[in-house]
């Protein structure tokens, strides 16, 4: 019998997140009962969003996340042997599944890889898609403000908004991801950590005022956008992860009057409430890429039992692109 | 030669408006030209929106507002003499006029007096339908929150939610305040001055959260209400007179997360943007005052040299309804 390992989350985090409130556990991977399929992990996803969902889940549970798996045994004629699947089985090597809470990935265009199911194809890619498209809702000629920019949902936003005749402005944490951005097209690109004074320049290269924003880091950063924004201005709220390891609410400028002096719209949303548009959502995004305009970058990190310095490396700014660790 | 008078705005207004930054000047009523007519305030408007407004304009203006004035001398046919009009030449007991910018008033059914054209068939009238039928959208069976019920705005927004269906619950300043809306036919209804715990209570009263927020008042009231808001609710942020007159910004913790873990929408607005939809909006209005659904109530100062103080009643708290003054 083969062992299985999981990640597990022994104490909630506090603060920033520490090696020691995680452990790997060893476990037997049992026999497979009629109508199921064993997993084992290929690629697993980190997102920012394991942060602060984990906050009011219970200590001891499994690391949550989703992965592509690929099915190694099979008592299910829905799965054969082989097949690939994206499966919400957490920080885990392997694992069992009745198949209800599956869903195959069906294979992608020469020179698509299997990873990007997690990326550009994945929650991330839908979640641009959603609070751009959907919710931003940008005309042409429009002023668009991206930040965490060169992460896995901000890249892709900054070039849909590109191609769809906006003017964008990326915001990232390193000149090498400033460097990335400017050749993915976008008009402006800063470096928000060596920026001297974000107000004046977002002043300089939006004179009329931003707006669109889709805000993937919240806190401070985001209130300067918010003040700067265009009359009817929409925030397509994604993330949060300036403030997701502070251990007190921040406490900011109240924002009720300004939105009410510029008419501004700010909606908050989960991607995962509209699941039910993934598949149109991938089929425009396999186009765009076959298309050349939409690109992608990974930033892969080998080994299960580095999951979590992966992880960290989200909050350190370490990842450019989508951050998945092949097993 | 008649004189006419004006509220001059001597000094921006600091924390509380205080009687010394305005003055009452006379001035001489000119002679009308070809085209023109002379107008006479009948009902003067007082609104919250004329404290924030004002901030960003030149001292030594008139104060500004809309009134009801009627034509006592006309060389414009469209405007004979008596004609009742919409203005918003200031706080002023004449005014000249081209035409250009009057909104003629149409008869009323009986019973319903003039002034309601600065009340439920006026801009706050409006500003209830929009931001209530438009931004707000509830379903029936849904909660709906209003604060500063028991205002022009949010007395209308309330009984609207009601008959539409809603759990309404409004929050105003005072026990007869209380009284009315409990009479308007709200679910609930609370003064906020007295009450121990607005979290408790909103729990009590929401046990599954509020689908839809009306904000008047901004400040810590309105992010302790979203704190308590259920999954894809919508605010819309009318205004935000708990802090019109601090003097330094209100520090408030962070609501990107809230928003996004609870999908809210929150949307400031400004009903003047949606102009061409009033007649719409005043014909539905009337027929469900003439359906005896929606109810109004006026605070009616007598006396164009008591602007200041009905305008103080705003911030006081002293006025139930719409707050005027009759000349």
């Amino acid at each position: 019998m083969t062992k299985g390992k999981k990640w597990v989350l022994e104490k909630h985090f506090q603060g920033m997140p520490k090696r020691s409130d995680m452990k790997i556990v060893e476990f037997d991977i049992p026999p497979i009962k009629d109508g199921s399929v064993l997993l084992e992990a290929v690629y697993l996803s980190l997102d920012p969003y394991m942060r602060p969902y984990t906050a009011t889940m219970p200590e001891g549970i499994t690391m949550i996340g989703e992965q592509i798996a690929r099915v190694i045994e099979s008592k299910n004629t829905e799965f054969p042997l082989g097949t690939n699947v994206l499966t919400h089985a957490g920080w885990v090597s392997h694992s069992v599944s009745d198949g209800k809470n599956l869903t195959k990935i069906p294979p992608y265009p020469k020179g698509v890889p299997l990873s990007l199911a997690l990326g550009t194809l994945g929650m991330p890619g839908m979640t641009a898609n959603y609070g751009l498209v959907d919710i931003c809702a940008p005309k042409v000629g429009e002023v668009v403000v991206v930040s965490g920019a060169a992460g896995a949902v901000g890249n892709a936003v900054g070039q849909i908004a590109k191609f769809k005749g906006c003017k964008v402005i990326g915001f990232a944490g390193s000149e090498e991801k400033v460097t990335w951005l400017k050749e993915l097209g976008f008009d402006e690109a800063f470096n928000y950590k060596t920026i001297k004074d974000l107000d004046a320049t977002l002043k300089s290269v939006a004179p009329n005022g931003i707006d669109c924003y889709f805000d993937n880091v919240g806190g401070e950063f985001s209130n300067t956008v918010l003040n700067n924004m265009a009359r009817l201005g929409r925030v397509a709220c994604c993330g949060a992860i300036s403030v997701y390891n502070d251990t007190k609410p921040l406490m900011l400028p109240a924002i009720h009057g300004t939105l009410i002096s510029k008419e501004i719209t700010m909606t908050g949303f989960r991607v995962v409430s509209y699941r039910d548009r993934y598949p149109e959502w991938i089929q425009r995004n396999i186009q765009w890429i076959n298309e050349g305009k939409l690109k992608y970058k990974e930033h892969v990190t080998k080994g299960f039992d580095n999951m979590f310095d992966a992880f960290m490396g989200l909050f350190s700014g370490a990842n450019t692109g989508k951050a998945v660790v092949e097993v």
